[in-house]
């Protein structure tokens, strides 16, 4: 099948620049030294290339995913990086320890205890390393890994998500700053113990020393779909992922495509539109006027009328493959693959 | 079950303030005045109370929720308000006629065209009263309604969505941009003929004035949910839609619940939150500090505690209901039905 007869909309995986973003990934941080985050695509398919390039190990954001990724075959050894004190969720999560390797995050007395109860066996202690989210406080960590130890949970070590610092513009400032948040990580990390020093993400995969007395694995999601955001920080990272949709209404300023809001994740405001009909061709940019849960509207160009078809690149790719169902493989003008989304939910 | 033994996270629908939210639209503009907007709630379960308190025919936004609610047996009268040249999804809506009587808009040739060759039999004309969206200009409507008719298309009349005025903070302003855009339509109607004339929504539903020689019927749909922005507008219709969430972590100032925005529409910007644990109770009302995939982080107040219950008032109900497969029914503290979200994707 050709791109061009794919119903719209439709999310289309680039396979070229998803390629060339693994392999780059993995020569910066082979193997173990990445644990891709599998909230930023929730697609076992994908999750089993990145498993082709080497690595194993995954960081999940939901139950769900941990299942999923367990019941894929893809379980050597997977990372809840999230709390959480659902029974019914950890029930679930720890009936499937007899298919997978799982670690679970904990970051209070009362997450340990909800941990315990539903006969988790091994945790990792989250430690708050400056962004207001998840994770105790860096002093508290090495009482709640004794604690663990305790109640007879294996304690793998600690995890830190210097989230706060993706963004930052000024590279030394970045570089400073993550320094500082991974000195709280490793203070941390000498009062618990355990072989993993879990921390960081696309924006800060490449500031971080991984090794022995360092960090020793670092959690990146997004570096392999990209997004129109992380696309500002000049990573070596294409953006990989788009929704193709169909022009279905031409004005006399504006045209407006079958790709709205409730496929794509707006949280980062609105996406990029170029009016382009493969991935062989860069297309002609236009502006994006708004979205509405139907329909984006552009400013027009030449060569915009009904029935031609534009691409548009996601602001934020993690919420955005949320909200589909599929994902079509595509390399140049060919339709080379199907992935089922299949780790939608929680 | 009790709304306390839920998983987390989980949409709820608060069924008291639904059907008083029925009860005063149902009130307002009965019957056929008007047809509700499956977009906003894509719920076949829903869309049934709204049948059963009298309005028979509804209008969709994609062909899945034209052809789930055809399947459904709420097949009266479905009006597709938007435009499609796809043709296998045309196809699709083709066959559903022997289902159900629908009527799909078209805006121009093209549309046209692409609605023929697929065996549509009813269209209607799609105008453009000001929104920068779909819809022909005005003085095309008669000329593409000949068309159609020579087609052998039936023509059922105009649609005309004002959707740029919905947000009209004053009222006698946004009373006087309705009826220049309703102006606007009538003329188009005149040149088209039928017997539909089809406009509005939440936001404007009580501005016009529903009847012969005018619009002869309303599409709002947020009505039934509501959301905060429509909240905004001081309309009879209360927030009936939360999504509960549970609080996995306690820091000194913030807390953290496990609703992201892979659960909440976020275009309109971040959702309120609530501490609280049934439809019963008021709560205390928390400030968002931002919204992760995952997370929503807030700041704390007494009675925060790890194991507590949060409920979340979407920015905007449309996109979020289409995020969530499931819809639990509360009254009081009890769950007391499940609703598939079933219209969900394109």
């Amino acid at each position: 099948m050709h791109i061009r007869d794919l119903s719209t909309l439709a999310l289309i995986i680039d396979a070229a620049a998803f390629d060339s973003n693994l392999a780059t990934m993995a020569s910066a941080l082979p193997g173990a030294a990445l644990r891709p985050h599998v909230k930023a695509h929730k697609c076992t398919s994908l999750a089993a290339a990145q498993a082709g390039i080497g690595h194993r190990s995954f960081t999940c954001a939901t139950p769900r995913e941990v299942v999923g990724m367990a019941a894929a075959g893809l379980g050597t050894d997977l990372l809840l990086a999230n709390e959480t004190i659902d029974p019914t969720r950890l029930t679930v999560l720890a009936a499937a320890q007899d298919l997978a390797a799982i670690t679970i995050a904990v970051d209070s007395v009362e997450t340990l205890a909800a941990a315990r109860t539903a006969g988790i066996r091994r945790v990792l202690i989250d430690v708050n390393v400056g962004l207001p989210r998840c994770g105790c406080a860096p002093a508290d960590a090495g009482r709640l890994a004794d604690q663990a130890r305790t109640a007879g949970i294996e304690v793998r070590g600690v995890m830190g998500y210097e989230g706060h610092l993706m963004m930052v513009a000024d590279r030394a400032e970045k570089q400073a700053k993550v320094d500082a948040a991974m000195a709280l990580l490793l203070a941390a990390h000498a009062d618990v113990g355990g072989e993993i020093v879990s921390a960081g993400g696309t924006g800060t995969y490449d500031l971080h020393t991984v090794g022995t007395d360092a960090v020793t694995e670092i959690q990146a999601g997004s570096y392999a779909l990209m997004d129109t955001q992380y696309s500002t920080l000049g990573l070596p990272f294409a953006p990989a992922c788009f929704v193709v949709g169909t022009i279905i209404s031409v004005g006399s300023k504006h045209a407006v495509a079958d790709v709205g809001l409730k496929s794509l994740g707006m949280d980062h405001g609105n996406p990029a539109l170029a009016v382009r009909t493969s991935l062989n061709d860069e297309g002609t940019p236009a502006d994006v006027w708004f979205c509405s849960d139907e329909h984006i509207t552009f400013g027009t160009s030449a060569g915009v009328s009904v029935g031609g078809r534009v691409f548009v690149t996601p602001a934020h790719i993690d919420p955005t493959m949320a909200m589909h169902d599929t994902a079509w493989v595509g390399r140049g003008d060919e339709v080379v693959d199907r992935w089922p989304i299949d780790l939608r939910g929680w």
